[in-house]
Formats: structure tokens, sequence, C-alpha cells
């Protein structure tokens, strides 16, 4: 595949990454108008709302866009979904016959505020990386080998959606119990060992039933599109409460996703393989797709004052074991009702080398070996101030698929108030 | 307090679960309307959709009952739920000079069917009944010693929300991963070892801000009310899954709730304080009030085709070591945004003895001691056509705070449709 031209230039780069190729979907607010739905196009977002409005785009009998959230279009199904990609293709594509009347509908980007895209039915976390969790495994136990179950099960564990926050969002460093190795008793205040870890987060769009589990071909059919996603992570904290029923409150005050859902269409031509399999995987858990993505992915830290960012990752979404679709197919195979809007965060996402672990717990090899940013600056772990930003390309011939950066600044910890 | 008389007269029993004392909320339907709000006294109900469009009552400026879920009223916060039940109390005592007009609107429990009485947020379910602890401990691990943070945090885990149904729905038997100690591979298919946990479900009815801590007495304040929770648990899949995350497909298929909101203000004068502590808590988990209640509890077990279910179970809700209270507030420690319709599971309750022990895991020993119900009947596990039923009930002096039996049927495992 190579750039589809539109007629709103500021698409047709190369580099852009929200060309005609891609039409990601958000909700945007602008001064004279409350946050609705929108659709990025180069510099501009077209609104949603007022484009259904005027009749043109018309997917169901009822209005679907009058809703700062995109949950009612992924409640219409995989043929909407479709329907609606390849209508907005043709209004904005180079030479359109519509172009007078969709251009008074676009809004620059640079006016509008970006909210939450979608409400957040409920959020699961995974644990699908294994360079992360060899790298966990060695930090914390000693040992890089991989939990017995690893190898069979996408393990994941449920997350708290309340605190899933859009980019920008600025996040309360987490007050929580923790307790020295060497120490008698717990005690409570801010976490001291901050940090974030790099996912990517996979949009459940259509639903399952209560008792019925699905194979991995419906699962990756069910998913809606793709943010990138920060599990902000009180190491800590999730130290001293995990065991034995899992990470809560260390996971529960803050995870950021880009404000852009990225289609799971408009990453088709960028699929990639799972690596090879260790050991064979249970029949439930086989597709007939590659379930992964290539899609490149950076950390950047800037800390309070510096002029600018300092890149301190980079890897790629194909380096999971696991994929989305495998891992939802897991969600619902005892049965559990999945419904739209669930995210389902991808785990860590780390390489083979030390510039591509995506948490500070191993960049920092749990703050043993601190690094350095551009500015001289060291770092172990997250300090009040520093911004974190996640960032993500698909690259194509001639054209970009990008996210939009997910970005959070971290301020002090709050007391009772 | 002693009985509150009303004028109608099948709620005036010391053994009707539903007395003016009570005035427990639900949602109804009946043959000829859709589900709506409603309130239980004795064998009726009270529609308060009916009660609001006529005026009788009137708590906001637009409509809280035209829909199927006290959500609306909860929102309203802990002033308009004083207000309700004062008002309803006055509507439906003995003497009330409204009866006339309250009356028309009452429809007999037996001719509706009861629904979800609220939507639920999100689901937490915690780990904080001592004797279980120590149980599970002895059965999994060899040891009753506990984990070295059970003294000083309330343990939760988030549980799956989608899952969450009204008593009297059937559950499907899981499928899911298994592994024998001395199998190479671990299986799929239907779990081997069904459960039940008997539970307390408190139910948070105004929120808190994301980042902002609370104190166990603000908690204690912005707690709606109480059900019972029956956590369905697949032990065997359970097993295999939860290290390191935690309980995910063994917990997912399936939780059970009374259908009538035990409202906190009716349990008031059934405090009960928790057990001295062991090991003192961190100060932000001490709060000024008694945070337990003194409610008798019981399960029982009814095969396909028995003709009645056998008592299998007694145990009380005073018998935990944390409260919903304490649980709510550790909840919201790292600065988790809390939201009305929450539903914190208080953890499985077992008292000191063999017959006050709240899972089939302890009453069998894990299923190495089966147990006889009243037909003869031998039971390690759950089986395909057992009903299991929780009751609840706080005695008071001449009349019974119920709640309503909280049961569920298992039907056998689905595979892919």
């Amino acid at each position: 595949m190579s750039l589809k031209k539109s007629w709103v230039t500021s698409a047709n780069s190369a580099d852009h990454p929200f060309p005609l190729n891609n039409l990601p979907y958000g909700v945007f607010s602008t001064a004279d108008g409350d946050p609705r739905c929108g659709v990025a196009i180069g510099d501009m977002i077209l609104d949603m709302e007022a484009a259904e409005s005027t009749g043109l785009i018309a997917l169901a009998d009822y209005p679907l866009f009058d809703v700062p959230f995109w949950n009612e279009v992924m409640d219409q199904g995989p043929a909407v979904w479709a329907a609606l990609r390849d209508r907005l293709t043709a209004l904005l594509a180079q030479g359109s016959a519509e172009q007078a009347k969709v251009e008074p509908l676009l809004v620059a980007a640079a006016d509008a505020d970006l909210h939450m895209p979608f409400g957040v039915s409920e959020y699961t976390d995974f644990y699908a990386g294994m360079q992360h969790a060899k790298n966990m495994g060695a930090i914390l136990r000693g040992s890089p080998d991989l939990p017995a179950n690893w190898l069979h099960i996408p393990i994941g564990y449920n997350g708290r959606a309340s605190s899933v926050v859009v980019s920008g969002t600025e996040i309360h460093r987490p007050n929580g119990q923790t307790k020295a190795p060497d120490a008698d008793m717990p005690s409570f205040g801010p976490s001291k060992r901050l940090d974030i870890e790099l996912e990517m987060g996979a949009i459940v769009g259509t639903g399952s039933e209560l008792g019925q589990p699905i194979t991995v071909d419906e699962a990756d059919a069910m998913i809606f599109g793709y943010v990138l996603l920060n599990d902000w992570s009180a190491r800590d904290i999730q130290g001293w409460e995990y065991q034995p029923l899992g990470p809560f409150q260390g996971k529960a005050f803050g995870t950021s996703i880009s404000p852009w859902i990225v289609t799971a269409a408009a990453l088709e031509s960028f699929r990639a393989p799972t690596p090879p399999r260790e050991k064979e995987l249970l029949p439930y858990l086989n597709g007939s797709k590659d379930g992964l993505y290539d899609i490149e992915l950076e950390v950047l830290m800037q800390p309070e004052g510096a002029e600018k960012a300092s890149s301190i990752a980079k890897t790629n979404y194909n380096r999971m074991y696991y994929s989305a679709a495998e891992q939802l197919c897991h969600h619902a195979s005892g049965g559990c009702e999945m419904s739209p809007g669930d995210l389902l965060g991808s785990g860590t996402i780390s390489g083979a080398e030390r510039s591509e672990f995506g948490s500070l717990m191993e960049l920092s090899w749990a703050g043993r070996e601190p690094f350095t940013l551009d500015t001289g600056e060291t770092r172990g772990f997250i300090e009040d101030g520093d911004t974190l930003t996640l960032r993500g390309n698909a690259r194509g011939d001639g054209f970009t698929i990008g996210f939009g950066d997910c970005t959070g600044k971290i301020l002090p910890a709050k007391t009772w108030g």
C-alpha cells in the first residue's frame, strides 16, 4: 500500500501521522463547542456530529455522533465500521465530489482540545512480553526464568477502568503502603519508585455473551482499534501488596492512553506474526491471522524546566509473545462476558537490548544503574515534575500511521483533604 | 430498636425479611411493565416510578426512578438517601395519612420478576476473612500462616463487573486451563473444582476523585448498602493461572448478588466491631465507627431433583477482620477514583469451626473430605444441576432485616458456538 492522497493537503506527507490511510477516531472540543466525535485528517479534524447532522454521514436510523465517545459506533459492529471507513475515505480523497460540503466541517487541530475517545467499560492488563517477564524475574526474584504458566497462558489481571485518562492529564504520585525488606513494619507515604509501562491498548468493539467462549479469529474481528497505553506503576507499593492476589493500588492511580483510536483496519497492512512458540499453545489459542503489528515505539522523558524531552527507549509492538486477539480469546475462555469499550493493555513491550526496555524498572535495573538524560540529569525512577511521553508509528511505503503522543506529567502526591 | 409497624400487615412479623425497618431497594418487572425501581415492604413492592410520577416521592428536579437501576439515587448523596428513607417510612407506617394514595402503587412480590438492582461500575473482591485465609494457606501451601502483608493491608484485587448477575441467573460451568501437579502440559476443558464463596457485597454510593485519598470515616459514609454475594470460583483454573498476577478466568464467569440492596441505614443498629488487631494498623486505616455488622449467614445446596436444599454452613459477617469502610479507604489510598455503583466483595466469610466455613474448598478440605447432604449424596465441589443459595438475616428485637436469597444453578459448560 502507498500514500492515499487527500484534498486536505497537510495529510499528504510521508511523515504526517494522520494521512488518509489512517483516519483515527477521537473526541474533541473547541472554544465554541462541547466535546464531540471527530476524525483526524492531516492538521484538521472532521467534526462528525456536524457531518452526521448535515447528512454527509448516515450509518444508522438514529444519531451516533452526538455523544462524546465512540462506543455507539462500536456497538454497530464490523460491517458499519467498514462502511464508515469507506465513506470517510471517499469524502476526504483527492478529487472527492463532496469536498465543498466537507470543507466547512473541518476544524484546525491546533484549535481543539482532545478528550477520552471512548468510555472504558473495563480495563484488563496483560503480561505478554517475554523480555519484560524475564527482566522482571531477574530483578525481583533473581532469576529470568518465566513463571510455569507463562508459555501456556496469556497472563492477565483486571485493572481499574475509572483511572484510565487521556493523554495530557496530569497524574498525582500515589501514596501507599511499602515495606523495606529489613523493616519490621510497613509505612505509608508517597511512592519512591514511580514507573511507566510502555504498552499498546486494544479496544474491544463488539461484545461476547456470558458463558460463551470465542475463537481467536472471532476475537480478532471484535477488536475495533488500538491506542498507546502507559500503565503507570508504583513498584514499591506493588512489591509489597501483590502477593497473593496481584497488583492493586500500585496500578490504580492512573493509566494514560493516546487520544486517537487507530482502527484495526488502518493497521491491516502492518500485521506481523508472533514469534515461534517455545511450547505449543493449547488449540483454543490458535488463530489464522498474524496477530501483532509492526509499530515503532519510543519513550521520551522531560524533567521540569528542561527545554526538550530525551528519548530513553525504542522498541516495536511486534516484539510481543501474545497478540491482542489471543489475549481476548483467553479473556472470554471461561465465559467472561466482554463488552464494547473494554480496554486490553498488551503488557510492557521490551526488546532484547537495554535500549529497548519499556519501563524504568528495566532501563535502570531497579534503580541500581540510573540512566542519563540529554540534560545530564540521571534517573532511576520518575521525579515530581517529569513528563513521560509514548510515541508510536507504523511506517508504510511513503506514509505513516501515527498514534499521537501519549503524555503525562507527574505531580506531587496529595494528602487527605 | 423494635419492630416498626406498617399498614402493609404482612410486614409486621418478627420473621419477615422486609419489615418497615428494612425498606430494601430493588428493580422489578411485572407482566404489564418494564423493569423499574421498587422498595420491598412485607409481601409487596412499592412501585417507585409510579410513586414519583404521582408526586408522592419528589427528591430532585428531574425523575430518579424511571430507570431500571438505583445509581441515580446513589448519585444524589447521603442527605437525599436519608430523606428518601424518612419519606418511605412515613408513607408506609401504620396510621399514615397517605395510605390510600400509596396502596394502589403496591405490587404483589409474587407477581414480580427481580432484576439487577444497580449498574455495577466496577467490581473489587477482597480477602479479608482471617479464618478463610488460614484455611486456604493450609490447603494450598501446607501452612496456615498468613501472607506477610495480610495483617497490614486489606488485600483486594479487581474483579470483572460484566459477569455480576442477579440471584436466579443460571451460571455455566467455566472452561479453562488446568494442570495436574505431575502433568507435563496443561489441558483445557470444564472446571472440575467449581466452588462458591460466601461474601457480603458493599455498594459504593458516592464517588471519590482521582488522586485523592479518603479516610475510613469518609469511606463509611460513602457506602449506600449491602447485598449477599457469591463469588463463584473455579479452583483448578485459579490454581494454575494465579501466579504472579492474581485470579482471572477462575473468577470471571459469574458473581451472583441478592436482588435487594439493604441500605447501610437499615443496618445501623447492627454494627459490630472488627476483632482485636493482631498488629496495629497504619493510621490511615483507623476509623471511629464499628465497621462490621451482625448478620447471620447460611449456605444451602440442592442437587438437581432433590426436594429441598441442605444447609451446609452457617456463619456471621461479624467474623471478618477488615470492614468494608477499611477496604474502601484502602482502595482509594493510592488515588484510585471510586464511582457510584462500585461493588466491593468482602472476601469469603468463614468462622472458626468447619460448619462455619464459607466455601466448599474449606468445607470438603479441597475435596479430600466430602460432606454429606440431607439426601445422602456427598459433595466435594459443585456438580452440574446443583443449586447454591446464600441467605442472610440481621435479627433485631422482634424484627428481622433480611436480604432475600442469593441463588444460582450450575449448568454444563458451553463450547464454541
